[in-house]
């Protein structure tokens, strides 16, 4: 039984001591309208932790927020779309500069601001604007601004993702909530881009960062759009602590509580960002079960879910069990073949299109009625442990192609 | 300076010895028309050897023709497209089946036959028309066959492979030649689905499997067209002696001449394969140099051709750094990122994007006209030892979603 509830309409600013905005601070020039710029803030200082993308080429962002997160405190977040602030020889400065601008207008130490960029790499990011539109925003966080800090960081997505989940933690109530970003460079290693997480939970910073690694494991280690990892890639958690449960600090039943929602939460998001993957139509899920152990499981969920011949099918919403059997078998992971069983399956039902690692012929109609639904799974079954796992990916599909073909434009 | 030359017009039946087919079988029924079984037959058993799929998924074929190669001998090819022969519960005994009807018909011992199958995946393989289609071929093996048989191996192929080169080996003049087939399912590990490599040097098996790993290493394991590693892959050669060099049983002179040809023979096709990749519009080869070491090098020139983004943005000819310098950083490789240069080249000129891992105001004009070619070089510059690698690829257009949104129709 879940020991948390989504709340809706929740976002970032959910938790006790938040507050957020976003506005348009015309960043790339071209851009006079969507909003590029946001801040969130916390009436106290928080305990603070963040994982990174595994990137070797990294934005300069990450290095300053990593210097900032060092002693686990952190009490506001800016952030920017629209530059990735990556590649550029005045990267380190412009990031520094950024939070020097956020913590002037918010009133907090520059150490405690975390930052993060998101859009064209090796472009200098041009800092009068965001100067600017810190000017604009100060004064005017609020609770409802959460909405508008997630628009703000949004690049190609076509949706907002915003959300918040309740718990009860040693009597008190406990709210988790958070943004994120992301649709194209998307990848199983963290490949979400950008994501700020709030809590009013008691937690210390090394619970949070615990708490972080476990639920991204499964959630945002577990999405790919396209198997590019990008350079800015950051999962940031803040906790106000104002929640006033007993404070969080050994991997104790409270803490399982807290990772347990923090996981669904986060699964719940890296839905959201395969299934709003760039030129995206439909969320594919693999689903891997019977596998020798866990690790096994996740191998060829996947190498299921990155298959860009997989992911063509799926557009097409062919029943190809070629595909799916090819991409299991070049994934690296020990399975027996003669064992493998693959059914799809969706709102319209469920069809078997492998059995003992051989492909069956099967209703062709019933199999596209099936696939032409928003929402796919695929079953992988391996009859050969219990080990089971669950990737996030979307379908391949003229527009990621036309998204993509000119990106900087 | 080259110890070979093309030979203009050549193929896999230039060598002494050898002759070759291909005729309509009808193993898709809905296909009346396009060739799609193939024999090569020589007059006098060869030295073998073949190199295979490392996907743990495999068609039966390749557990038939490693039995029937385990002696090193063999004299006939016998191969169909239409239907993958993977998959499927009675793969092994069709495979087999083709062996004998090729033994049959060309008067061989059924385990000197090599057997191979490219198309749909999990699908039984009909074997009365490929019963008829060797009945059809019977007797009308001829040199100029070659190219027939290389029509007879394509799926989604738009052009024919086909080739030979020759070299003088001690004064004797000896032929290599080849077909190959390979569009989709394209991967750095042997994803080259089917080729055919025939010559008349006289050399051991054992020499030609060494030949055969080296050459395809820096070939056919250096090209990608969407990270998709075939179930049937399978890279095979027959020596027939005829030239009457003396025999290359050792890494002597004969060894690195004979392999040198090989190699630069299966570059130009892998070039081909790339190019006529799925969908392609252009061929994007990515040369790192200043690598500290080969192993590095290669990791980094596949990350980049494998890249979605970076081949979308080839499609777009949008001069993004940003994809490169992302696609070098997630590769896994060690590199200096502050070392990095990055240029794009064509026969339109080249220009330099990236300097020292930072992206470079350019003439945007210029780049264009640079990625409007049908040939595109990545160069990438590391600054770090003298480690080169070149890797084969192509950009990703809306006809490769297209081509694999409904294959099997």
């Amino acid at each position: 039984m879940n020991n948390f509830t989504f709340v809706k309409g929740g976002s970032v600013t959910s938790p006790l001591g938040f507050v957020a905005g976003g506005v348009c601070a015309s960043i790339k020039p071209s851009n006079t309208t969507k909003r590029d710029l946001a801040m969130i803030y916390c009436e106290c200082p928080c305990q603070a932790a963040a994982i990174f993308t595994r990137n070797l080429v990294k934005s300069d962002t990450i290095y300053v927020t990593r210097e900032h997160l060092q002693n686990g405190v952190a009490q506001a977040v800016i952030v920017n779309s629209g530059n990735a602030n990556a590649c550029n020889p005045d990267g380190y400065e412009k990031a520094a500069a950024m939070c020097r601008l956020a913590a002037e207008a918010l009133d907090v130490d520059e150490n405690d601001v975390i930052v993060a960029s998101t859009g064209v790499i090796g472009q200098a990011l041009p800092i009068e604007p965001i100067a600017k539109g810190v000017d604009a925003l100060k004064g005017k966080l609020t609770k409802e601004g959460g909405t508008d800090a997630a628009e703000a960081i949004m690049t190609t997505d076509t949706v907002r993702k915003e959300w918040a989940v309740q718990l009860t933690l040693g009597g008190k109530t406990v709210t988790i909530g958070g943004i994120a970003k992301g649709s194209g460079m998307i990848h199983i290693n963290m490949g979400t881009t950008l994501s700020f997480v709030t809590t009013d939970a008691a937690i210390s910073a090394d619970m949070l960062h615990e708490a972080l690694v476990e639920a991204a494991d499964v959630s945002y280690n577990m999405v790919s759009v396209d198997g590019d990892t990008s350079t800015n890639d950051t999962l940031a958690i803040m906790a106000s602590g104002l929640a006033g449960n007993t404070p969080v600090t050994e991997k104790n039943a409270d803490y399982r509580a807290f990772t347990e929602a923090l996981t669904a939460a986060l699964k719940a998001v890296a839905k959201k960002l395969a299934s709003d993957g760039e030129g995206a139509s439909r969320l594919v899920i693999c689903q891997v079960s019977g596998a020798k152990d866990e690790p096994t499981a996740k191998v060829i969920a996947k190498s299921v879910i990155c298959s860009s011949l997989v992911k063509a099918a799926m557009f097409g919403a062919d029943a190809n069990c070629g595909r799916i059997l090819c991409a299991i078998g070049y994934s690296g992971a020990e399975v027996d073949v003669k064992k493998i069983d693959v059914s799809y399956r969706s709102a319209k039902g469920e069809i078997l299109v492998c059995k003992d690692g051989c492909g069956l012929a099967f209703d062709e109609d019933k199999a596209k009625e099936i696939l032409l639904e928003k929402e796919i799974d695929i079953l992988v079954s391996l009859a050969d442990g219990d080990g089971t796992a669950e990737a996030y990916g979307c379908d391949l599909t003229y527009d990621y192609v036309k998204i993509n073909g000119d990106y900087r434009t």
